[in-house]
C-alpha cells in the first residue's frame, strides 16, 4: 500500500466534508434551534485534521487497487466517525455510538435509525441526516473525483472500487467528465423532486429532507411515521416513481440525455429490475385486497406500490406498517430486500445484475448435465460474460451470506426474538432503513446494545462498499509496502 | 431420454421395495397389532406394479446421465408415493397427504413427522416408519446397484446422480463392488449401535427404531420425546457418537478397513466437519452455562453434544427443546442446519466440502484482488480442484438459496409465524427434522395446510438428491428422445 497517497486522499476527502457541513450549518444558522455551535465546531476539527493529511507529499504517484480500495474503506469509516460530530456536540444523541451509528446510517444511504422521537430535533442536524444520504448517495468519492482532479490516472482504480455493482460502465472515457455528467444528472433528478414535492403541498424544508432522501436511496424523514405522515395519495404517488428511479442504473439516464432511448429500455437490467418490483407489487395488492387490509384497489395499489419500490430500492420510507401484513407480504418484501436495486444505481442489495448473472448461470449448468459435451457461456445485453466473472458474482454471493452469518451470530448475543435479530441485519447490510419485528417501519435500533450498534454500523458500512474494501483491510497482504 | 430402461429400472426399483416391505411386515405378523393387512396389500401393489414395469424390453441399452438423473429423481417419488400405502392403509395417518409426507420425509432420512402421538402407533407401521430411514440413507439405488448388475455400462451415471455431496469417491473401480462394500460397511455400524443400546437398557424394538433412525440420519423415534424419553446420559451419548459418525464419508470407513487410518485422519473435509462441529458445542456449552439452563457442566455438554451433532448431521433427534434455548444458542444451531454433513455420508444439508471449496473460493479472490496478476487455484486433499468445478459448487450453493427462497414464499401463504415459516423449510430442504417455533423438537407438521405438506415432501426430496435431479426432470431437454 501506498500508505502517504492514502493519507493523503483521505486527507481532501475530509476537506470535502467539511465544506459539505456548510448547507447544514446555513440552516442551522437560519433555524436558530441552538445547534449552529455544533457545526462549527465540527468543521474546525474535520478542516484541521483533513488539511494536516492533505499537506502528506507522497514520495511516489502510482496508485493502485488495492491502495483505491484502502482510501475508500478508510475513508467511508472517517467520514462516518466525524460525521457523527454534529449529532453527539449538539447534544440530539445520546452518546457517540448512537451518532456513530446514524452517522454510519446517512452516508451508507441505510435510513437505520436509533431516534425515538425525531420530531422536535434542530433543523441543522435534520438536514445533515438527510444530507450524508445525498452525499452518500451518488458516492463522495465520485464527487471528489469531479472535484479535485489531482488523484490524477489512478482514480479509475478508486471508482472500480466505489461504483455499486459489479459491471462498470464508462460512459465517457475521461473519469473526471464522467463523474460530472453523473453528478449533474443526480443533482437535477434531486432539484425535480423537490420542486414537485412542493407543488404536492410539502414545505420547502420538508421537501428537500425528502428528496435528499429518495435520490440517495437513504429513507432518513423528519417525521416520526415517514411519509406516511403527510397522508396524501400524491406525495406517496411522486416519491414511489422517484424511488424507482433512482434504483436505475444512472449510466442509463446520460443514455437518454443523448437521445439513445432505444438503448435505454433495451437493457437487460432494467427489464428485470422493473418485472421483479411489478411482479412483487401485483402480488402484494392482490394479498392486501383478499385479506381485506385495505378498501379499495387504489388504496391497496399505492401502499403496496410504494413500500415495494421503497424496500427494493434499499429507501426504507414508509407509508403503512407493513409488519402488520401477512407472512406472504412479509416475505415477498423480504425477498425485494435482498435483491435490491440495479447495478451503478443508489441502491443497495445484491444488486439485480448479479442477481440475472447467477440465475443465468444455473440455467447453463443445467443444460451442460444433459448434454455434457456441449459449451454454454452467460450473456448480458448481447455480450458473453466471461467464467471469470460468472465466478466472481457467485463468489460474492456466497461472501455475502457469510458476512449475513457472522452478523446474526453477532446480534444473537443482544436476545432479541427471531425476526428482530435476523431483519436487523438484512436491513443494515443491505443499505434499506427498516426491517420487521422491532426494526418495523415503526420501530427503531435504540434498544440494541452497544456492541451491535457497532456491529450494525459496520455491517451498513460493509453494505454500502459491497464488502470486498473493508474486508481487504483486514487482509495482511494489503499492508505491505507497494 | 431412454424411456423404456427409465421404466424398467423404476420397475427394478419398485421390486426392490417390496423386497424392503418384508422385514415390517414380520414385525407386523409378531406383534399383532392389526397393521399385517395394509402390509400385504402394499407389498401385492408395489409387486404388481413393479413386475409390469420390469417386463419392459429396452431397444437400446445406452444409459446417459439424464437417464440417471430421471431414474434417481422418479424412483424416489414412487417409492414415497407406494411407501406410503402402509401407513395410510392402516388408518395410523389421517390422510394419504400425511403419509405421503411421512413416508418422504423416511426415505429421505428428514425426521420430520405430522404425527401428533406416536406412541401407541401399530409396531409395524413404527418399524417401516425408521426403516424408510435406513434404506433412504445408503442410497436404494446404490442397493439396487448392488444386487442388480443387470443396469450394466451405464450405472455410473446413476451413482453419480445419487451420491451426496460434490466429490464422488470411487472406492474400488467396479461399481458393484464399491456398493456391497458400502452396504457392509452400512450394516455393520447399525449393527453395533442395537447392540450398545441394548447394553445401555433399550428394549429391542427400541434399538433397532433409534438405529435405523441414526445410521440413515434420520431422526424417526417411537417416543413422542423422542431419545429424551430415556433420559439417560449413556444412551444419549452412543447416540451422540453414533450421529457423528453417521456424518463422515463413508468411503474414509473403507480406507480404515484397509488399514489406511493416516489418510483417513489427514481428511481435509473430516477435519473441518469436526473442527465445526466441535467449536459449536463449546459456544452451545459455554451459552448454556451462562445462562444457567442446566446446572454442570457435564450436563451442559451432553445436551450441547447431542443437539449439535443432531441438527449437523441432519438427524434431527431430541433430547432438550432447543426452541427454549437463548437466541445465540439457535443460531449457531441454524448454522450448522445449512452446513450439514460431509459428502459421501447419508446426512443432508449443503456439505462441508462445499463449504471449504467456496471458502477457498473467495480467499483467493481476495488474493486476485490484491495481486491482479497472480494466478490461485483452490486446493483440497492436495489437489488442485479446477474452474469449472468450483463454478458449480457456487452455483449450487446459489440454486440452493433459490429453492429455500421459492419454498418460503409458498409456506408463507400458510400464514405461521416468521420462525416457524423460515426454519420449517431450512428443516425439510436440509433434511434435518425438527426446526424452531411450532416445528421445534416438541411440535410437528400437522398445523400446515395440504398444499404446504406437499411442497414440504418436494423439498425434502429436492434436498436430498441435491437438487438437479428433480430441477431436470422440469427441463424440457430431459424428455428429448436420446
Amino acid at each position: 500500500m501506498n500508505l502517504k497517497i492514502v493519507l493523503r486522499s483521505l486527507g481532501i476527502l475530509l476537506i470535502c466534508e467539511a465544506i459539505a457541513l456548510l448547507p447544514p450549518t446555513l440552516v442551522a444558522f437560519l433555524y436558530q434551534d441552538g445547534d449552529l455551535p455544533a457545526f462549527l465546531i465540527t468543521i474546525s476539527i474535520v478542516l484541521a485534521v483533513g488539511a494536516t493529511l492533505s499537506f502528506i507529499k507522497p514520495t511516489s504517484k502510482n496508485i493502485y487497487a488495492r491502495d483505491g480500495f484502502a482510501i475508500v474503506a478508510m475513508g467511508w469509516l472517517l467520514m462516518s466517525f466525524f460525521g457523527a460530530f454534529p449529532f453527539y456536540i449538539s447534544g440530539a444523541f445520546p452518546s457517540f455510538i448512537d451518532s456513530f451509528f446514524e452517522s454510519s446510517s446517512g452516508l451508507t444511504t441505510t435510513g437505520s435509525s436509533i431516534l425515538t422521537a425525531i420530531e422536535g430535533l434542530p433543523h441543522g442536524v435534520l438536514f445533515w441526516r438527510s444530507f450524508t444520504h445525498w452525499i452518500g448517495g451518488m458516492g463522495i468519492l465520485v464527487l471528489t473525483i469531479a472535484i479535485l482532479p489531482s488523484l490524477g490516472t489512478g482514480s479509475m482504480q478508486i471508482m472500480k472500487a466505489e461504483s455499486p455493482g459489479p459491471i462498470v460502465g464508462r460512459i465517457v472515457p475521461k473519469l473526471g467528465k464522467t463523474a460530472k455528467i453523473l453528478y449533474s444528472i443526480y443533482l437535477g433528478i434531486t432539484l425535480v423532486e423537490v420542486l414537485l414535492l412542493c407543488l404536492a403541498g410539502m414545505n420547502v424544508f420538508d421537501a428537500f429532507i425528502h428528496a435528499l432522501g429518495t435520490v440517495g436511496t437513504g429513507g432518513f424523514s423528519n417525521m416520526n411515521a415517514s411519509v406516511g405522515y403527510y397522508n396524501s395519495a400524491l406525495i406517496d404517488w411522486i416519491i414511489t416513481i422517484f424511488m424507482i428511479v433512482c434504483g436505475v442504473n444512472f449510466s442509463l439516464y446520460y443514455l437518454i440525455f443523448k437521445g439513445n432511448i432505444k438503448t435505454f429500455f433495451k437493457n437487460n437490467e432494467l427489464r428485470v429490475y422493473l418485472c421483479i418490483l411489478l411482479g412483487a407489487i401485483l402480488l402484494i395488492t392482490v394479498d392486501l385486497l383478499a385479506r381485506h387490509t385495505y378498501g379499495s384497489f387504489g388504496e391497496a395499489l399505492r401502499f403496496s406500490s410504494f413500500q415495494a419500490a421503497s424496500v427494493m430500492t434499499t429507501t426504507g420510507y414508509a407509508t403503512a406498517d407493513f409488519n402488520e401484513w401477512s407472512m406472504f407480504s412479509k416475505m415477498i418484501l423480504l425477498i425485494l430486500m435482498f435483491i435490491g436495486g440495479c447495478a451503478g444505481s443508489t441502491a443497495g442489495g445484491l444488486k439485480v445484475s448479479r442477481a440475472i448473472i447467477c440465475f443465468k448461470s444455473i440455467k447453463h449448468s443445467l443444460k451442460q448435465i444433459i448434454h455434457p459435451n456441449g459449451y454454454y457461456s452467460v450473456r448480458m445485453d448481447g455480450k458473453k460474460i466471461d467464467d471469470k466473472t460468472v465466478l466472481s458474482v457467485l463468489n460474492y454471493f456466497f461472501i455475502y451470506m457469510i458476512i449475513f452469518t457472522i452478523g446474526i451470530i453477532i446480534i444473537s448475543l443482544d436476545g432479541f426474538d427471531f425476526t428482530t435479530t435476523l431483519t436487523s441485519v438484512i436491513t443494515t447490510l443491505n443499505n434499506i432503513g427498516p426491517g420487521l419485528g422491532l426494526v418495523g417501519p415503526t420501530g427503531n435500533f435504540s434498544a440494541f446494545s452497544d456492541v451491535s450498534k457497532l456491529v450494525f454500523s459496520i455491517l451498513m458500512i460493509i453494505g454500502r462498499l459491497e464488502i470486498y474494501p473493508i474486508l481487504l483491510l483486514l487482509t495482511p497482504d494489503l499492508w505491505k509496502k507497494n
